[in-house]
């Protein structure tokens, strides 16, 4: 049970943007009661969806916001110059809209995201149809509905949340939700999230704590090597506990709020477009970071090991060849492979064991440990990897019909 | 039809290396009659398999060579300082072999090539076996046998040829085979090639020629991204046609010996495994050939890119949002996505037309050219990319057992 930050308020509704007249929510809005320290990360894609660069530009010279729109089915990329009016014009609107329901919030203070289909313009009447009711409807959905909400591919919602005790009984709270599936690329992972916290953080700080906990989550995450253009995590931080966490008790907050992002990564691993597996992928001994990465990487991106993994087989020549081609730097005898607690591989060449028996019954778990040492190096690195499955290439080869 | 150069003999044996008592060849031998001007490319994975490294120690200080072992099934990679005594053994059985079949070669004049399953080590009772067979049936083979014996999840054997015509009545011929289906990545395919050529070309010439043609064919196709640890090319220009070609000359020999390894890169990718469609991509217009490079591999190792092409669907904005990715630099605007010849994009925005309508029957065919250009700049880059199918899943997570 996720125990929901002071001071929001969460809603949902239909506005049908998809265009199949299906029951579902396609909108929803998270509002702080009062303005919050926001901070964001947002794709590197070359094409940024409209919505990305009216968040980024905002967000790189203010630091407060109070709320979050967020629809699914059109993404509002590779629009041009009208994707960006039919933006902003959303913002105007939701902010019509909650002032008709009786809240004042400034169109300026409201950060949007959308998922879906690239290209299309925004059906600004269905926003408008679905907007009154979104705000009139505002408390009276759930951390779960937020998520479904958001969904495209997505087989389950996406929710994680903490909590931090502080001396004194005082305790601040973090919830977040999250929406993935396919293009799960690190840097950053192809997905909208959104984390609500209710301590109250200086905004330089809670930029800096946001960026930490996403070079350690969604930046760590990989399903297809694809990066979207509509790539974005929000997060605000609100003080409706009334507790604001001094110097000594920060890195407690940083934890939980890293730990938030973790599980959301997680949950975008394991429901990678037809994922049955997540890979933790761990590579030590490098002689850098750098090259530890490339290792993770590269092992955790090559079709020919996630398809593998799927078929549960221990095939350590796949793994030990995307090694070889990673560009890392290495001396070939010092590679050890160690999967799901299994030495596979060291001194240059495979240990001589029976690997199906060994490794039958681990490959059928969904969580695979996956150990990579290349010497003695300092450079290490971790990723979370999903395999490859006949239902990706359907959901893939299927996706508009 | 394709015409065999003068004075090459081959050969093809059953082995059974891969222990299933498969009535098909997996050894086989091409023979020149006298040693030859011989040039290889071979993998850069940091893992090479031991016949890789013989050939690539021999042919880094030597011009010459006069015979060329395959073998499928086992590829004698990752087996360490026994996989290196088991490969130069192998050369010294077949030598001897041939010395039984009335032939003399000294064993570092053959050359060795494997494919097939990493980390075994090599069945050195089973070549014994299988060497006096081969040795004596030289001559009984064609080309086609020769591809077929090479042939791991191939589904059709691949070769090639071209004849020179040359002033006077003269003439050259070039013919070559090889196996590709899966681990095919630019730098280098995986694949194992022949290619024999019956001009008498200079040792330091044919060596330039085989890399100008390496990298204008192998290196420019992607299957699955992956590289594998055996990729091996292999050519033999012997003179047995009597001509030498004049200065003159030469570009059309390059052309032609370019051309026999494109089809036979055509056709790996033609038989990616599961492979179901050809993009022939085409980027232009960039600031370098780099930038045109990265842009090539980043939308033809899409795994989005390669489904989309699977299910027929017309999907720019994967397109693009691979582009995005690449790290290339170009302006939005400046960016043009045609598909079959259909426009797909331009402006920073698709084109207002039914894609669906316009592509349903381009999309049918097996070869779909893809035209990207970013710009004004004149950095450009072609590159030969497979779709994703469920076959290829099914094929790779299934294909131990």
């Amino acid at each position: 049970m996720i125990e929901m930050p002071k001071g929001y308020l969460l809603a949902a509704a239909g506005a049908d943007f998809r265009g199949k007249g299906q029951d579902r929510n396609d909108l929803c809005l998270v509002l702080s009661e009062t303005p919050a320290a926001a901070a964001g990360t947002f794709t590197t894609n070359r094409f940024p969806a409209a919505p990305v660069t009216v968040c980024r530009d905002y967000l790189s010279s203010h630091g407060t916001a109070q709320a979050m729109v967020i629809n699914s089915g059109q993404a509002n990329a590779c629009t041009g110059d009208k994707g960006m009016q039919n933006c902003r014009a959303s913002l105007r609107m939701v902010s019509s809209a909650l002032h008709a329901a009786g809240r004042d919030v400034p169109p300026e203070l409201i950060l949007p995201a959308s998922t879906g289909v690239i290209g299309a313009q925004m059906d600004m009447g269905k926003w408008e149809k679905a907007l009154p009711g979104l705000a009139s409807s505002l408390g009276t959905v759930d951390l779960e509905g937020l998520a479904r909400a958001m969904m495209t591919t997505d087989r389950f919602p996406k929710m994680a949340g903490r909590v931090v005790e502080l001396p004194g009984g005082a305790s601040v709270r973090l919830a977040g939700a999250a929406k993935g599936a396919g293009m799960i690329c690190p840097n950053m992972a192809t997905t909208l999230a959104v984390v609500m916290c209710d301590a109250a953080v200086p905004e330089g700080e809670w930029r800096t704590m946001v960026k930490n906990a996403t070079d350690k989550s969604f930046n760590r995450v990989c399903v297809d090597g694809d990066t979207s253009t509509n790539d974005t995590i929000l997060a605000f931080a609100n003080g409706a506990s009334g507790v604001a966490p001094d110097r000594a008790h920060m890195p407690e907050l940083q934890k939980a709020l890293t730990d938030v992002l973790r599980d959301l990564a997680y949950m975008l691993v394991r429901d990678g477009e037809g994922a049955t597996k997540v890979m933790c992928i761990h590579v030590s001994g490098a002689r850098s970071s750098e090259d530890a990465d490339k290792i993770a990487r590269t092992v955790g991106n090559s079709q020919l090991v996630k398809t593998a993994m799927f078929g549960r087989d221990p095939n350590w020549g796949r793994i030990v060849a995307a090694v070889g081609r990673s560009g890392a730097d290495f001396c070939e005898k010092d590679v050890r492979v160690e999967l799901c607690g299994v030495t596979l591989f060291e001194h240059g060449m495979p240990v001589d064991i029976d690997f199906d028996k060994a490794l039958e019954e681990p490959l059928s778990q969904v969580d695979l440990p996956l150990e990579i040492s290349v010497g003695n190096g300092s450079g290490e690195a971790v990723l979370l990897a999903s395999d490859l499955s006949h239902d990706y290439v359907t959901l893939n080869s299927d996706y508009r019909s």
